[in-house]
């Protein structure tokens, strides 16, 4: 796999000296243009071998384009506040948007690698990690970014050669450490290791690059001009057109009339004493829970959807009652913001994860992809197609890292909705909770109903269920709420 | 996500009385613009629980459409000649042709449900095998594959109900099996590795379908109405319109002239008297590893690709001679036939592994997609493009199935081909192996050097690394393949 990247490739001082020029003027001018269409975000990936030249050639692509636009991030070791998150949330958070340029030096391929490198993990879970890679690189892809990696290599001989060098200058000493001739040592398996990421990880897509990193001068033109091709081709073509219409039926067809939502019993009932005095009881349960020694180790993502006026807000109103003010952020999710819609649909919910110990309230959620967007054609059939599996792998990561993600439902019927709009507007406290995408939003009941029952089907999972409430009734939905949160907690404490 | 599945779907005798020949004389024009058109073939997988009806649909769809055009595989367990292969060789060896509906009853899914409910791989092994699974399927579609996959779903005390029913009657005892009762004790566990099941491979081009099996109407109608509306809806699709060329460039920009082929050293060579020494001793060498004990329990897949008149024949020939010509066969490459050009493209090769102890030659292989395929325009840019991920996923299934790969890229200098080609035409006895293709391909030589190095690099792996053989000399050329033949044996062994 690497046959390519040991010939001894090597370009003369002469011949580089008179290329990059030309090189770099035509880098700035795709960046340039770049960053004047703002289309896509290009995701560069500096991977590789210790002492192969990686930072050299961040640092070169700096140089040559300008700076102001390039994001370079230099992954070492993850802080604190990234520990307590998903471990995708650190690239998340430094995703470059739409027209700009990000630098990864170091990626999301360094923690796998090294894992399995250093025998702690073995090849089924190894796959596994690199699988989650695929899909992520594939939903960036698929949200539109240009994804290039690069993977620096020297033959063993190389590198011995270069981790010499490096050392027997004064001026370089420090940049090899101990742990520099460690990997070294563990040179075949770690390429051995690689070669299975490699392949596992190159797609027609996002194919690997492999780089051969002895001679600095061809390694750094041959990224430039790779780079520059890649990013060429892409600016040049004419922006996408729509995509075509799948033309696939989504769901099953309607045979019985019988879908979930109708299922519910919307005749449930709580009094008004009851409610009260289980509302005590049961706000009691959740701040003794929150406060429990076991909590600091979990975080919980609570995701509130229904239809208009179902009760979201008061049900969360009754959630944060009961907790420290500390603990809990409520994320009220109303049409993206200008930075929001430059990156991918799932990045304002991924930057607003809790750390440990707390809990995230979602008002509307990222099922606003396969609910409103889909219903208003806001994105693209095959886009919500893909969402779902998008958002169940989203779901998992959270899971994974200790996270509670508990999701809500409210249902209430077609009349009780009318009630409650009516009532909103001859309220005068009420009456600027009610406008006319509530209406508009009314009289396509059927097509949301349809999407859903879809929602709940394909994204009700065994690690993050779906509880519908029975929400006609204020009292008995908000009891059910938080008697299903505390539930939540308490299996996983 | 079964929720939908367990709402008590039922449909009336007399409106299924009333749908069914509609549904039927719809389903028989669709079949019948399927096996004219002879665009794609159909895949259907019926999967789920014991006892959900699975063999009843299977039987309701034979029985509305032309079982003539429909191929109907159940599959239980493998058999002795399945063992001896790849796990996936029993699904390809079945796989519908184009205009065809294939379908399975048990499916691909199987195996790794069954093992995960065992307890005998847990859940890393499982998403590996689901991801091969996903792989697999996703092949099937980029090949242009319909595929339909339901998942026929009972509640728990459903299918207690419904085995309970089968064995108080005595016309359908026999139908439930202790096996069923021990899998029904597990219902919990059965239904929780399902649902990570379908997740995983629930994608946007393949979704599950997922089908409640209480009322058979209610299922035979939805099945039979799902298969025609998304039958009917690729049917009416244009034929697909070329795909757009990616405008990534896929290979890194030539430098500095380097390639893998021009850094060989074609002056290599062997007298005759040592090529008669040596040949004799490793020919014997290689006999006797055939006939190790040990040898029973692997397969030999040899790989054999070079320019025209490379010396491909005759290093085969010296392969033959020194095996016993009934564990051996020869498959030479062509154009490939009808019947082949109704499959994917790796299909004909999936049939021709050997089984275990046996020796498989290829003269030329799957490399054709990404060489000759390529170059000529044979099939579009993505479809090459994917090609090299499919067939590392095929040689690493041949590799992990006990097969040992080896590959070998016979190169000659295009002075030397000349040579050849010239003393063939000279001679009547070799006038018959050349042809104009082969000048034809001579003036492409550039184009085919791009498409070899772009081929070594990504399809060089450590599981099935390619051997680039000096061919100029054929002596020299011969014993080097054969050395490395034995050696890649022995280390096996």
């Amino acid at each position: 796999m690497f046959e390519s990247a040991e010939l001894g490739h090597a370009i003369e001082k002469s011949v580089y000296d008179q290329e990059v020029p030309a090189l770099r003027e035509a880098l700035l001018n795709a960046q340039f243009d770049l960053e004047t269409a703002r289309r896509f975000p290009v995701i560069i990936l500096i991977a590789g071998l210790d002492g192969a030249g990686k930072s050299a050639t961040t640092n070169t692509l700096n140089e040559w384009m300008d700076p102001r636009y390039i994001q370079t991030h230099g992954m070492s070791e993850p802080s604190d506040e990234e520990l307590e998150r998903p471990h995708m949330w650190r690239f998340w958070r430094q995703l470059p948007p739409k027209g700009r340029i990000g630098i990864f030096d170091g990626s999301w391929y360094q923690w796998p690698i090294f894992e399995r490198a250093g025998g702690r993990i073995k090849n089924p879970k190894f796959d596994q990690a690199l699988e989650e890679v695929r899909r992520f690189e594939q939903m960036l892809i698929d949200e539109g970014a240009l994804i290039l990696k690069f993977w620096m290599h020297l033959s063993k001989a190389a590198q011995k050669k270069r981790l010499r060098k490096l050392e027997s200058d004064p001026l370089t000493r420090w940049r090899v450490t101990d742990r520099d001739w460690k990997h070294f040592e563990k040179y075949d398996t770690f390429q051995e290791i690689s070669e299975r990421a490699l392949r596992r990880t190159s797609t027609a897509s996002a194919p690997w690059i492999q780089v051969e990193a002895v001679d600095p001068r061809y390694q750094k033109l041959t990224v430039g001009k790779t780079l520059l091709e890649h990013l060429r081709a892409r600016l040049d073509q004419p922006a996408a057109p729509p995509a075509p219409v799948v033309a696939v039926p989504a769901e099953l067809p309607a045979l019985d009339g019988r879908t979930i939502l109708k299922a519910l019993d919307l005749t449930q009932k709580l009094d008004k004493a009851d409610y009260e005095r289980e509302l005590e009881q049961v706000q009691g349960r959740l701040n003794l829970l929150t406060r429990h020694k076991a909590f600091r180790d979990h975080n919980v993502v609570a995701v509130f959807e229904g239809v208009d006026a179902a009760g979201k807000g008061g049900a969360i109103r009754r959630i944060t009652q009961a907790i420290d003010a500390r603990l809990c952020a409520i994320n009220p999710v109303a049409a993206p913001t200008e930075e929001e819609r430059a990156q991918p649909y799932l990045w304002r919910f991924w930057r607003n994860l809790p750390r440990r110990g707390r809990l995230a309230i979602f008002d509307r959620s990222w099922y606003g992809r396969v609910l409103v967007e889909r219903v208003e054609g806001f994105c693209t059939e095959p886009d919500w197609l893909r969402a779902y599996g998008e958002i169940n792998d989203f779901e998992e990561q959270i899971v994974d890292s200790g996270g509670i993600v508990v999701k809500f439902w409210l249902s209430i019927s077609q009349e009780e909705q009318l009630r409650r709009f009516q009532e909103r507007q001859d309220s005068p406290f009420k009456r600027f909770k009610i406008t006319e995408d509530d209406w508009r939003n009314r009289a396509k009941w059927d097509a949301y109903e349809t999407a859903i029952c879809a929602m709940l089907d394909r994204t009700s999972t065994e690690i993050a269920p779906w509880t519908l409430v029975e929400s006609e009734d204020k009292y008995f939905g908000r009891i059910k709420i938080l008697r299903t949160l505390c539930q939540s907690i308490e299996e996983r404490l």
